[in-house]
């Protein structure tokens, strides 16, 4: 037998015979660290513990602690799953499995009935058989008709059979697992018995392959680990971030809902979602406004042809939607993105050096192509509208503008009380200068005038040395997200290219013409995604200023009481305060706690004395204490309430 | 020869010889009609004067005074016009040329050199020798390759040549004008010298066919008719409805613009228009939620199974926009109308008569196929973003809600000094009842409540049976435009169809399911067509509520007077009025002057008295006296001038 070379990750290089396995290395290595190991990653690529590997290549023994030794661990406890079900119902077909970013999954077809959360027990007690049992779980090889023979029942499993046979040159692989075959590329542990604790979880609805058009599964997910303590663990984590989850509070508040039969990843925002998002599209324009930005509409339809010349047809096109065909030669694309859009506005005009800095900003919305399955509630959609400004700077004015944008985003984050993020700057590769747009000149220049602006604001920031994009340096605000997730929250990005590409000009105070900067800029990402950050933020319970109801009115009597409930909420409606009367049938004591249920800020409990007395009982979202006053204190409260978290305004 | 029946348009029927024309008949009638008819309407067609006629048919003889008189007069005009540029330019193409609105126009291209205002005068002399010439106008028939041999030279005749002959199984027309020959199907006068009196009027940019894709031509424009009191009238018309024309204000006042390189019929809104719409927005938003309604936001989006459902795809593909398919078996289609998005909302719940009227409104973007040539500036667009509202009402709560929204229309109305307008009650035809959504109950009633809706509010109104749309009957505001023209600014639509077609319901106060009636209703028509309707309306001068800019402060001399104009500038700003200063180095007249011309609001002129006394001297926007008072009085008066205007309030 010949001989092969593996690379180890210290860089050192030993001989093996073809034909080793990452079993077979580890076990050379030792013990403690073959007790571990559970599978490899050869030449970057997970392979299962017991692959022989045939050429030179680079490996990595993935162990129990490590996050591919859960992927692992997921896939196979998928399958176990897959097994478990089969057995259990004869009849059932079978879509695909594998691990999630938590967990796993397999799809199922079952037309005998539907798996509910009471078959969960009989699930587990098979499945924990079937790991008592520690099956051997062995990668074997079929013929594409072989293999189709195999699972000629199952018009799934048929499918995924001649996907795989025409990626492989007509050779398909099965993970065996006792009589199960799973027909897939994921990578298993080699026995059943490696998985120690597991947790089926639910079940859902999901679409054969992820396409609406395809007939609806049902998807099984569980979760399993190595060791106790850490399924424990997870399952807190899960119940914190289901009681945070922006989908479940959207749900119970009435936010917004996605029908992925009218439109996976298209959300409609109901009236209390609509509030939310209104306030703070005024609150952030009328904050931009105020900062010298010039607020446009602009088309989210353009020909295709610019985002030819932008790039973004080149580099960018699996996010897009498809170019409509207008039938007179013209094709028509959905942006995906607004710098273009605002390229035009500054194109319109001939610009001078007094027009600069140019602020062009907007609620631009763009339609991006997320797959299906990355589709999340309000944080991940395929239509969204953007926080996006676009500043057209002389080259010298980079520092200063790039210090007032920092400045607007923090007085931003003050007045969402986003208070837990971190400053992450990218800078240029310095020994790979050639991968990036060809001015050194203007890098080394703008690289400094960036830091400077973080010192001179006193700001922490991390430096990412080559994590610039080509055509720029730029600073990312990374924001932690309430499900302990990190994603980023604002942008600056400087773009040397667009200017070029687009032929951006304006007259100097020489006379001469010259090449402007551009600085795209986001400080709240887009509508949807803040508002989805928000809920998870505040847990549903928004400040006043953003709370679709700000005030519920509670009569205790309400043949008593109502008409003084009345004039009340007449004489708050008239403040442009959002408030409602809960004059249902119900007990006192029942409406307030939908109060709170409802995360209203504050209920007015009004009885015998307050309508005697021109007073309100004041109550205040999660508080115990009520307090009686005056109406005229009360306005005042709630007043001082709404300008300290923003100074949203519009005349 | 045989004999043919020809109907007049008093019903009577005579017989002719096969053959006869239009002029004949004329001639057979009287005189002086055949003084004035210059063509016939056979079977409601345009035909020549001296078509013949073959087969039995109703005639209707065309006179100089008539609208179809003007057509065939442009329609000849235009051909003159291109029979002088042959002469003048012997190496133009032609494209098409015809009569318009108030005119006429012809395509051309020109290689050697473009026709500029230079040269109207020597076209306008090489035109009116051809019509002193009186040169008779020949309908003259080829084949194909005939026609094809004649304009061998020119490829867009050969487009047209083409077209026409597959359009008519390979026979060609073409009127000869002396050398000159006119492939098309334009009806003309029977000699060039009955055109009288015409002017050329304009060059301008024109897509050969109007496709975008294709070579941008010279079109040419101008006017004419048969007597010199109508030019002059219509000369002077031209000069006025320019000065309103909302794109020249646009343009001068740098509103919007379009390119239709870009995209046709997509406007840009450059920071002025944006911020005359922001507040329009916002007024409309503000002054609906304070009426009940629910603003949602509702994707552009959705599965084009949704306007199967509504029956769009079925009644209105073809100003719907192609569906886009995403690959995965979906299809999306950008939306033609919202209310299939709102239907979408209802219906998220289950729905209560308690919830009833549910009023769900959206400033709704929305996207029309118009045809190239229709699309004018804002008025006529292809992306549009609509005031809309739908309410679901139980069917006897149809009146109630009727005179609600009818009376918020007409405060609306108030507020942006819209006064000239009228009602327009559309009814189903009583004689052809089964042409119309079947439940005479429904139709009986609601007609009868929308009536005494409108005789209860002391409403005037038009009522037009037959002229309701199959699904319910409808009001409709005609406004006058700026230009003379009409309008149609809002409507309040009763449906009874999409209820059945989404099977809407509701549980009735009995327990029982009831279908509930929707009401579509727009106020303000789109941010698009209600701007350019303003703006034609006020004719760029703005009110102080909507002017982009509201002051603009001058001070006397910059070196002495700017310190005080920018502490005044910040604490008028701090007010939230949108305000600058103008320091650049010109004269103080020149730069009051431009203020006017920017119609701006308020001119704040601040000198030595001014800094001195912490005053201002105002002049108001079209007035020539100025007054002097002091900050507070001033901006108690530019909040009582804005207050009049709008109750436009956010928080």
């Amino acid at each position: 037998m010949s001989k092969i070379n593996i690379t180890f990750p210290d860089g050192a290089i030993k001989e093996y015979e073809q034909g080793i396995t990452t079993r077979k290395l580890a076990e050379s290595i030792s013990t403690s660290l073959a007790k571990k190991a559970v599978a490899g990653k050869f030449n970057g690529e997970l392979i299962d513990y017991d692959q022989v590997l045939n050429s030179d290549g680079s490996i990595e023994i993935i162990t129990k602690d490590s996050e591919d030794g859960l992927i692992v661990l997921w896939n196979t406890a998928a399958q176990i799953l897959a097994n478990a079900l089969s057995d259990l119902y004869p009849e059932m077909k079978f879509g695909q499995g594998q691990a999630t970013e938590h967990g796993f999954y397999f799809d199922t077809d079952n037309q005998a009935g539907q798996v509910g959360e009471a078959d969960f027990e009989k699930i587990t007690a098979k499945m924990n058989k079937i790991i008592k049992q520690n099956l051997k779980i062995e990668k074997v090889s079929y013929s594409k008709d072989e293999a189709l023979a195999l699972v000629a029942n199952d018009p799934y499993q048929k499918e995924l059979v001649n996907d795989l046979a025409s990626a492989n040159s007509g050779q398909v692989f099965a993970h065996k697992q006792g009589e199960f075959l799973d027909f897939s590329n994921n990578v298993v542990l080699p026995s059943t018995g490696a998985v120690k604790v597991f947790k089926i979880l639910s079940v859902a609805g999901a679409y054969w392959k992820g396409a609406s058009s395809n007939p609806m599964l049902q998807r099984v997910y569980g979760t399993a680990f190595y060791k106790q303590k850490d399924l424990d663990v997870e399952l807190v984590r899960r119940e914190e971030a289901h009681e945070r989850d922006h989908r479940v509070i959207g749900n119970k508040l009435d936010l917004f809902f996605v029908d992925p039969k009218v439109g996976a990843g298209l959300p409609y925002w109901m009236p209390n979602g609509a509030t939310i998002r209104r306030t703070i599209e005024r609150y952030i324009i009328d904050k931009e406004v105020g900062d010298g930005y010039e607020h446009v509409y602009t088309p989210v339809l353009a020909n295709l042809d610019l985002y030819k010349q932008s790039g973004h047809w080149d580099h960018y096109r699996e996010d897009m939607f498809p170019p409509m065909d207008m039938g007179d030669g013209e094709m028509l694309e959905l942006r995906p993105m607004n710098c273009p859009s605002h390229i035009q506005v500054y194109n319109h005009h001939k610009r001078s050096y007094r027009d600069l800095p140019l602020r062009i900003a907007e609620l631009g919305m763009m339609h991006r192509y997320e797959k299906s399955g990355a589709l999340t509630g309000l944080s991940r959609v395929r239509e969204m509208t953007l926080n996006d400004g676009h500043t057209f700077v002389a080259p010298d004015q980079i520092e200063e503008e790039f210090k007032k944008i920092l400045q607007l985003m923090v007085e931003v984050y003050n007045d969402f009380d986003v208070t837990d993020y971190r400053f992450r700057l990218s800078y240029r590769d310095p020994k790979n200068t050639e991968k990036y747009f060809d001015d050194n000149e203007m890098w080394e220049k703008s690289q400094k005038m960036l830091k400077a602006a973080m010192d001179d604001l006193n700001l922490e920031y991390f430096e990412a040395e080559g994590e610039a994009a080509f055509y720029g340096p730029k600073l990312d605000v990374q924001t932690k997200t309430a499900l302990g997730g990190e994603e980023t929250l604002s942008t600056i990005q400087l773009d040397f290219l667009l200017p070029q590409r687009f032929d951006l000009k304006y007259v100097g105070a020489d006379g001469q013409e010259h090449r402007p900067v551009m600085i795209h800029r986001g400080i709240i990402s887009t509508m949807e995604r803040f508002t989805a950050y928000l809920t998870e933020m505040y847990k549903g319970a928004f400040p006043t200023w953003l709370a679709p109801k700000q005030i519920e009115i509670i009569p205790v009597k309400n043949d008593l009481h109502f008409d003084y409930a009345a004039k009340l909420k007449n004489k708050l409606s008239a403040h442009h305060i959002r408030v409602s009367i809960d004059d249902r049938n119900e007990k006192m004591g029942y409406k307030i706690r939908q109060a709170q249920v409802n995360k209203v800020p504050y209920t007015l409990v009004v009885g015998d004395s307050e309508t005697a007395n021109n007073t309100v009982t004041v109550r205040q979202y999660g508080q115990e204490d009520t307090k009686e006053m005056s109406q005229a204190d009360f306005i005042a409260m709630f007043s001082k309430d709404i300008e300290s978290y923003s100074r949203q305004e519009t005349k």
